[in-house]
């Protein structure tokens, strides 16, 4: 998505660690424009899936995921994050843990919102590991709904995340790929 | 605003505690159509003001604001939760404590992304007691930037924190009042 990549060359900030800083329109700040044309390109993408409900995490992937629900006019699902254990009946759960915060956090879904009738669509702001999407797949497991594909606004492709995804025979569809992070610039992959 | 308060009618859950849950289109689960109506709704009551940017915080803030931000083509800053006090002289910061979750935490947003040539217009999911639209106020004086408004999709009027802030002088907008919550149902204000 070419106005992706222009706004992360643009925008991006790039700090030691491989890390690309896009608080200035994704993480922080949000810009809605960007926002909704992120959404219907997802749309796009995912437009021979029969989506019921889009799935992520709070806090970074709830304007991604937002605009792709507008897109797809079906109701979008956010994970909740919790430090502490708290397993009910009522609640799909799983743990996930933080390369860049470096803690373990536990990601929950109530029952009422995802289940065995649905198609779900995963959204997220990043996929570098892919330690959050797993937590999600792993609900998704749980509830017995079945999988639409996984949409990622920025994958950085130097980490195994998204190749693990791809090799489990899933549908991953990343906007803007980072293969390597340089001192002073991003790099992306050509498709 | 009637769609509104006609879904909080159908959807909303009853609490013990004067609580009324709405995890099903605000909290948890979200409702893009209903989303995209609120920003509308928000951008005509605050159309006299010539806002820069939309304030809220992470997580149930961001739906509305993100929506309302494309309503008035402008970015949307969402303040960011932690547990701890970290200050620094690159963020504004300010305690919030939460009666609901017994907690408190601090709210803070970048400094570059509020700043004294800024027309901000609050938005929040909920107003009781006022805590976090308080801690937001707190954040705005620091920051310089002038106040557009606030808007907030339901408030609980039989708290003071409406009371308070309109009595300071500021012009709030609610979607949606609450002005008592019985053992079954939720009573609405008139106007």
């Amino acid at each position: 998505m070419q106005v992706l990549k222009d706004r992360i060359r643009r925008d991006g900030k790039v700090l030691p660690g491989n890390i690309v800083k896009v608080d200035s329109f994704l993480n922080h700040q949000l810009d809605p424009l960007l926002m909704r044309e992120i959404g219907s390109e997802f749309h796009r993408r995912f437009s021979g899936e029969p989506v019921t409900r889009i799935l992520t995490i709070e806090s970074s992937g709830i304007a991604a995921a937002l605009m792709t629900g507008l897109a797809f006019g079906v109701p979008v699902v956010f994970a909740k994050k919790h430090k502490s254990s708290n397993m009910s009946h009522s609640c799909y759960a799983s743990p996930v843990y933080s390369f860049t915060k470096k803690i373990s956090y536990e990601v929950s879904v109530s029952s009422e919102y995802l289940g065995i009738t649905d198609h779900v669509l995963i959204i997220d702001d990043f996929l570098a590991t892919g330690s959050a999407v797993k937590g999600l797949l792993d609900i998704l497991r749980q509830s017995g709904a079945s999988l639409a594909g996984i949409g990622i606004v920025i994958e950085k492709t130097f980490q195994d995340g998204g190749r693990d995804l791809r090799e489990a025979g899933l549908h991953v569809e990343s906007l803007a790929k980072i293969r390597a992070i340089s001192d002073t610039e991003v790099l992306f992959n050509e498709s």
